[in-house]
């Protein structure tokens, strides 16, 4: 089987990744921005904590700061007793310090005073009089406080560059005092769609007219893995048409895909503009995939580019494949076990299914758990239909040189 | 064990969640929102097509229009010959039709001229002179095509009220026509910081003061999950000042979530407060849950009120447990089998650990690969420390009358 370019050989989807991977330069820009603004933002700097937290040692329960030594052996029947030498105020540095024998009614969160190194619980004192108490079970040095700098030191590394910033992330940004950061500038992507026969989702369809499905799923993906999606408008399939938007297109984004270009020559059309757009333009046309055979996949002055097909299904196929690593080197994320975890799960197939071998077969599957077990159910249905795609949960995909899955295998399942 | 109502038994965690979800009454606002602005909104009436997808019969190949029965039988050597009857344009209604032995050149997405129900790729035929083709091999009736309504229906049900919406289904509603449509409002959530020695994150401290992690880390698992954010600043334990801020929150909010109050005497002003702001008031004062052991939750008119504990940890298995569910009510959001495999994964456990026995206990993990299995690590620390929780990529629970875990165990990991 030939491919578009004439090789022999279609290319694997690994082969065309790692092609597209390699002619790639990609250099994300920075940008400042507000802790308020930072979640699921990439890191693009280290953060090292500027102070010690807590910057003091503090109670973590309603009680009496003491040292905890005085309160060594105590229990019911023999009590340690000790004097009231003050109270700490919430927010205030005590003004005074624990003596020999001494204890100060502290809060939680409360610091504590000097010389004194535990806390003990309300419920295991009982008072004596007004300036003095009686405790009935001793404690441990460090017990029921958090120690200065127990939670993080001045100079240690909280987050790492290349990271996605979470809720807990952002809370302990605030609390080493971090207000705004450095992050990756998010990637622009220009959605280009082309098709005499398309128009936009709002206007009323003359026959033989369809409305424009891709550019609309293709934003919100991008959209959802960290991207800035730029709709650019439905293009007619003519060479000059074409062209301006793709020089523009590489004008403002970092990145751009061209959608449809289905009509008779289209496919030629779009790798001619790309060729004439820059170097080294195409990179493959056509891999042996399927949703998405037909795919371009290129680089234009180290910008990635895309030609894809027009069926909804290879949208998402080909987006999963190729655009999304590509999406993600822009972004600057590093990849992390949590990501792989959270995108797939193992389930059982439902059903039999065959496959062309000499192309990896993306099927889609809805999940249904029966017996306490979950199963993938093949959603059968051409390419072209966007229902199949709304009534599934993720893909399955059979390898390369395989004819097909028994029902019963164990398959993986890439969420959507 | 006495709660802090001073009943004989602290209520479980299913007792606490079951009782605030049956006081709370919860009707959530509808809004019409443009399908552009729609993805991860939650659908307030089911979509029911306007339209069959396609309206019309398309090719899905480039080459030629037939009719299929003219075709039957054809092989190399013994090929059908057809006449050329026009060429359809892309986006056009033909203004011809196939008659017995006809074919038309047809595009991808091409509509299909009267009388003709198949496509043959342009690579089974060839070309005998500018009116003739051979064609080589037969087509099916409705092959290498998408009939009129094949896609879906007029009528047809596409999306579920109480759906989330994802890429593919806003791809969906702009190939119906759907332009804009309702959707559940976002619920809002008002955030009260308390605590006299707790400062925003941009400011320097003073000794014993510490800064506000918890309104930050909250506010964003509230975006996270559908809801919006409304941090009302950082209040002093005092009666008037709380209550008035209560009352301003309940005025513009769906849902109050009050952080902290950790002074002496605070957790009683906070169910003070509340009960004092509106009926029912507290429902229950005490979980028995760690860490998470103090929390208030509360309705007030009808409103989930929480009155959370201090610790960064307890935030993050209080919000899980209580004012998520919850918040997924308030946002219409119907469960699917897929959030749930979303959101957990099964690991093994590293180390042996250890709970005391009436409490459920909630311990953070960081997952690891480790000769292709998945392990969960315990990060111990105590639940004051938001570093463990940035070091963490989930949590396990450890039920209710169960003293620990060994080493080995599979464990279902909550993934944050």
């Amino acid at each position: 089987m030939k491919d578009m370019l004439g090789r022999e050989e279609v290319l694997s989807v690994e082969e065309a990744r790692k092609l597209l991977m390699e002619s790639a330069s990609v250099v994300p820009a920075e940008c400042r921005i507000d802790i308020t603004d930072s979640l699921n933002r990439i890191l693009s700097r280290d953060i090292v904590s500027p102070e010690d937290l807590p910057g003091f040692s503090r109670s973590t329960m309603d009680g009496y700061a003491v040292s905890a030594s005085d309160t060594f052996g105590a229990k019911e029947g023999m009590p340690s007793y000790l004097n009231i030498a003050g109270e700490v105020f919430m927010g205030e540095h005590p003004d005074f310090e624990i003596q020999k024998g001494g204890a100060a009614k502290i809060a939680t969160g409360g610091m504590l005073p000097a010389n004194a190194d535990a806390v003990v619980m309300f419920e295991q004192t009982s008072s004596v009089n007004t300036d003095m108490i009686e405790v009935l079970k001793p404690v441990a040095p460090g017990e029921n406080i958090i120690r200065s700098g127990e939670d993080c030191k001045t100079g240690d590394v909280i987050l790492r560059k290349g990271g996605r910033i979470r809720p807990q992330d952002v809370g302990a940004l605030a609390g080493i005092g971090i207000a705004k950061l450095w992050a990756y500038e998010k990637p622009k992507v220009a959605i280009i769609a082309t098709g005499d026969e398309v128009v936009p989702a709002e206007r009323p369809l003359k026959p033989g007219q369809v409305r424009d499905i891709n550019s609309y799923s293709l934003s919100c993906l991008i959209e959802e893995n960290g991207g800035i999606a730029l709709r650019q408008g439905i293009f007619k399939d003519r060479f000059e048409t074409l062209m301006k938007a793709v020089e523009d297109s590489l004008g403002e984004a970092d990145l751009v895909a061209i959608t449809g270009g289905s009509s008779v020559g289209t496919k030629d059309l779009t790798a001619k503009v790309i060729n004439t757009a820059g170097k080294p333009g195409v990179l493959f046309h056509g891999v042996s995939v399927k949703p998405g055979k037909p795919m371009i996949g290129a680089v234009i002055n180290g910008k990635p580019v895309f030609g894809l097909p027009g069926h909804p299904a290879a949208i998402i196929v080909t987006f999963e494949l190729f655009i999304k690593p590509v999406l993600k080197l822009l972004t600057g994320e590093t990849d992390r076990l949590i990501h792989k975890i959270k995108r797939t799960v193992k389930a059982k197939l439902l059903k039999n299914i065959s496959s062309s071998s000499g192309r990896e077969d993306h099927i889609r599957v809805s999940l249904e758990e029966i017996d306490n077990e979950l199963w993938a159910v093949p959603v059968l249905g051409k390419s072209g239909l966007i229902t199949t795609l709304v009534k599934a949960d993720g893909t399955i995909v059979i390898p390369l040189r395989k004819p097909g899955m028994e029902k019963g295998t164990e398959v993986e399942v890439e969420l959507f």
